[in-house]
């Protein structure tokens, strides 16, 4: 690693994805420009460092732009010293890997494709369940995984609690606008508890919104008739 | 990496995925019990092994199993000596797992569950379109990435030359049930002239099946009313 790093984040603060990408740099005590893009109206920068998906987040290294926020997230924890974030043993870290792929195309589509997204009742219905099966998964993940320990990395918070814990500011949001509760402690105890860990814990209070970031998101850019309830 | 090593693979020979990790292990030099999976009737050790997704491949290590073809691949890779598969440089392999992930994600869902799955004439021409479209992306960053080397991991065949090469054969078959080219000297000169030297390879030739083994498959499992043409 160079001693002198110029890192500039193009994020957007209630992006689940963008969420990550702080929580990695902020563990790893690494300092950078944050720019916060308006979704409607994209920046010359993003467009050009992003060409492929105009998504953020864009982690833009000396000069050199990273996409896909488990793409960035590996990169800064295999650059940058200070806690490691995917787990250290080979088949942990596969495990994790398979999980966080897990989470983001099976989970990410059926909550925000789905529940957030449908356009009728029926389709909404359909999504909880597809959300519900999905979370359920992960729940016997966890309980495999973590052998009884407070996170999916162990006694502290580590890639996939990264990756999953992103998405809870929006399960709250979800509750709210729609009364589907993805983790609860009848139905996913151990997420649960984790959650309530994630979400007291210092590194997620640093850089994770609210619920209400969120619905305020939703009502202005998605243009969903969601009343919070 | 424990002295000896136990490893078997569930796989199906015409799967772009197995492929993948068929190479990595036999670039890396590791010897493996391969047991070729029926679609149809699917082992009881593969649907223990991969509850999730119940998908080949899966590489199971001295009794513990690794599904996920991307995992896989980067798992054998990092545990085993033996050549490389991802680059060393960490910018480098961030933007090898940007583009595996592109590769999947974007190019896989448009040719095959598009072009080879689809029911009307109308929906395979608009699946063309977006794997042709997918494809010139990837033309694209080959002319980034490989600094005019012969492979896109250099001099030698690495990460993003497996996940792409693995679907060669099966671009082929595409090009003789439907007369699509994928990758073409005329749209993608610098893709084709790579492609050719990929099925040259050593490590490709020991692995790779040809596209009559594809064809084969898709008359027997997919029920495509696909004649060779």
């Amino acid at each position: 690693m160079a001693g002198k790093e110029d890192l500039k984040l193009l994020g957007l603060l209630v992006s689940p994805f963008v969420v990550r990408v702080r929580m990695v740099l902020s563990m790893k005590g690494v300092s950078y420009e944050y720019v916060e893009e308006d979704l409607k109206n994209k920046s010359e920068l993003l467009l050009k460092s992003n060409p492929v998906h105009n998504k953020v987040p864009v982690l833009i290294h000396n000069g050199k732009p990273l996409c896909e926020s488990l793409v960035i997230v590996q990169y800064v924890d295999e650059l940058f010293p200070g806690p490691s974030i995917l787990p250290t043993d080979p088949y942990a870290r596969a495990t994790a890997r398979f999980w966080a792929a897990y989470i983001d195309d099976k989970l990410f589509p059926a909550w925000y494709g789905g529940i957030v997204k449908a356009k009728t009742e029926d389709e909404r219905a359909e999504k909880v369940t597809e959300t519900l099966a999905a979370i359920a998964q992960i729940e016997e993940a966890f309980a495999k995984c973590n052998e009884g320990k407070a996170f999916f990395g162990g006694d502290s918070i580590g890639y996939l609690d990264i990756v999953l814990g992103s998405f809870l500011f929006w399960f709250e949001a979800v509750r709210r606008m729609y009364g589907v509760e993805i983790i609860s402690a009848s139905k996913t105890p151990l997420l649960a508890a984790w959650a309530e860990r994630f979400r007291e814990s210092a590194e997620a209070k640093e850089v994770v919104p609210g619920a209400d970031e969120a619905l305020q998101f939703v009502n202005k850019f998605a243009g969903a008739a969601a009343a919070a309830k």
